[in-house]
């Protein structure tokens, strides 16, 4: 057995579950589905030769523990289920780069590293077919709302504990797998960034500093409907007109904030004709930020523009919570330690917020010390097949993770 | 045979329709309707005892003629069809205010007046049923494009010819009726305002300057979608901010054009969705005004504010014409004469443009000498239940007309 690391031979793992569950049109592994069932199969069988026990949780993640001299536990966590028509490294970079940080440090210490190491995968980070994500591991943090995700179904109208059954789960008793967390003591990802703030500053990865916290909702202004010919426009009570102006106000909103972002997704009109004053506009705001008073802020200043900018029209204004989350700061000993696992590996390294959840953020809610790792994403986009990462670039990963996992480990076995 | 106008038993008139075609909803005088017919019969029974020539025309126009000393024509014109649900004086106003008028000019001229004086029923100006206004007023004037309105359907899937064959009338002829204007002099149509401004200065009547010219398009924002969490703002190309930059521009737009107008009327989002940046934006933007080069200058002004917003968004911009129609100028020395009438029946007038098409505008564009005077509505708006006009304004509309009817023939016989 070779104490070498082999970023190589994840690389040629990850060409070989792109050819499995992939097709033409992107990856194909969508929770639930014989594909992800296949690939799941597929990451088992990686284990194999290697003295871990494995086995499924209550909500269906997927567990490899290599027991060490201490309890405490070093988790490494990803996901192997995609979105539909994904990219075919977002998620399985994850499990498979831990998958070879296991086999090194089994090797290395031969079968008996100084502290409890898991690999896990968790089930439906993506959601893409019941619309809920991190369901697995917001089971296992106990976030997870089990009367909301009861109901859930998919386009098919299949409900989710039905889909759960056909592959073995029993939905009643998913939140069960929340014990798996006991001992956990450190908690490791690795991530494709997703987006393109290491692709610009052309570095290969950065720290993760934490998963932004989300403010999102839906805001709708109130005015009159009008004649387009017959109405002054000093008499007009422009429904579009203040919502409108919330769109150039949001980045100065977000640009006061420093990191945060702030996204107008959607705008609708009525009565939506060409020959009348928009009387109702709704639109969805997106707003994000990792420290929770500026992401406060931020929402208090959408919602004041927003009122001035009704006044002003002569309209109303409403505004409906869809969603919110809280901001997930990583932990700071190991955000120092992902940093300098990256310099070690590539001289530069860069902190950088997380725009998308991950699970890494129910694992830092759920109070396990937790960091990411993302590597640069070409294009800097995701969920689609033309998702990418240069070859240097995931091999520096598995390796600055590999070191990540050690120093973790020793940082694990100090604080003890 | 009383000389004298009676402007309230037009008001009964109007009452008396309202009862026989209309319901709690509204009117309900749909063109080439069964309600429609009742409303033309009540017209048409109007006449009886006057010396009048009465027959539909080859578009289905009503005209009542009483023939003078000269075959040069004064034409008083309305139109009795309605909008579903719509006002119980938007339109028929016009027609029963010209029956008043005839009454009196024949009681006056012992019914043979200085020159012939014509009450026509234009048919389908509200374009309700097939969505195209002005039917019979465009079959009279030339402009009517019978390939285009061949094809058009009701929501029923009836085509507008066998709706036409229904009522009597043969689709393929009904430019014939152009013949009707051979010796038309002069062209009055009173309306009630349907907007805000006689209202606002509290004035009952205003001289109509023209009807708006209009240029309505699609314009289409091309940015990219991108991720709501993990795209910082300065890397975004946001369809949605280029297209609400637009909102407030055409409001200094319409401004610095005077009296012109400008609307944006519906937005649609591409990919529509919280979490994403939006790809394509799509507003609609109807502009007006009274001058043609003013009109221009309202669009080159929007088409460069939109090429410049998006540049600045990073986004293309494409714009796609749906309709125009050129500004009607009415006749000077006829506004004039309205001004006149107005003053010498309450004292006090405005000039106004509409913004709002009138079958007026065709007569206009046909080459006829034309004016338009309104009354104001309360409310200020139209194709409503609610939309209404003091019973005192209703009177001195008929009164004003009347007398405007007078000049206009003095006028008539002057030129000749």
């Amino acid at each position: 057995m070779s104490k070498a690391l082999s970023p190589e031979r994840t690389i040629d793992e990850l060409k070989e579950l792109r050819a499995l569950t992939g097709n033409a049109d992107g990856a194909q592994r969508v929770a639930f589905t014989p594909v992800w069932v296949a690939a799941r199969d597929f990451l088992r069988k990686r284990f194999e030769g290697l003295p871990v026990e494995m086995h499924d949780d209550a909500a269906g993640n997927f567990w490899a523990t290599l027991r060490g001299d201490s309890e405490k536990e070093l988790l490494i966590g990803g996901h192997i289920d995609s979105v539909p028509n994904g990219g075919w490294l977002d998620g399985c970079l994850n499990t498979l780069a831990g998958v070879e940080v296991l086999r090194r440090i089994s090797a290395q210490y031969h079968g008996k590293p100084p502290v409890t190491v898991r690999v896990v995968d968790w089930a439906d980070e993506e959601g893409a077919r019941f619309g809920k994500s991190l369901f697995g591991s917001s089971a296992c943090s106990g976030s997870l709302d089990i009367d909301e995700a009861r109901g859930l179904v998919d386009k098919d109208g299949i409900k989710l504990p039905d889909a759960l059954e056909q592959v073995g789960i029993d939905f009643e008793k998913v939140k069960d797998c929340g014990k798996e967390l006991k001992n956990a003591a450190a908690y490791l990802e690795l991530h494709i960034e997703q987006g393109p703030v290491l692709l610009d500053q052309d570095l290969p990865l950065g720290a993760v500093l934490g998963t932004f916290g989300v403010e999102r909702h839906a805001i709708t202004f109130r005015g009159q409907a009008a004649h387009s010919g017959s109405t002054p426009m000093d008499r007009r009570r422009d429904a579009f007109l203040a919502a409108a102006r919330m769109s150039p106000e949001i980045y100065e909103i977000a640009k006061r904030s420093g990191i945060g972002v702030c996204t107008i997704g959607s705008c609708t009109t009525k009565p939506g004709i060409v020959t009348s004053v928009v009387a109702d506009c709704r639109i969805t705001l997106d707003q994000r930020h990792l420290e929770a008073d500026k992401l406060a802020a931020m929402h208090a200043e959408a919602r004041a523009a927003s009122e001035r900018f009704a006044e002003e029209s002569g309209c109303a204004v409403e505004w409906e919570r869809l969603w919110h989350i809280a901001p997930a700061p990583f932990d700071p000993d190991l955000v120092n330690l992902c940093e300098e696992a990256i310099k070690e590996t590539c001289g530069v390294s860069h902190r950088l917020p997380s725009g998308p959840l991950h699970d890494a953020a129910e694992m830092c809610m759920a109070g396990v010390p937790t960091v990411m790792m993302f590597t640069q994403s070409l294009h800097g986009i995701s969920h689609n097949k033309i998702e990418d990462t240069k070859e240097e670039h995931l091999a520096q990963s598995v390796e600055a993770l590999d070191k990540l996992a050690e120093k973790t480990m020793a940082w694990i076995k100090a604080g003890s």
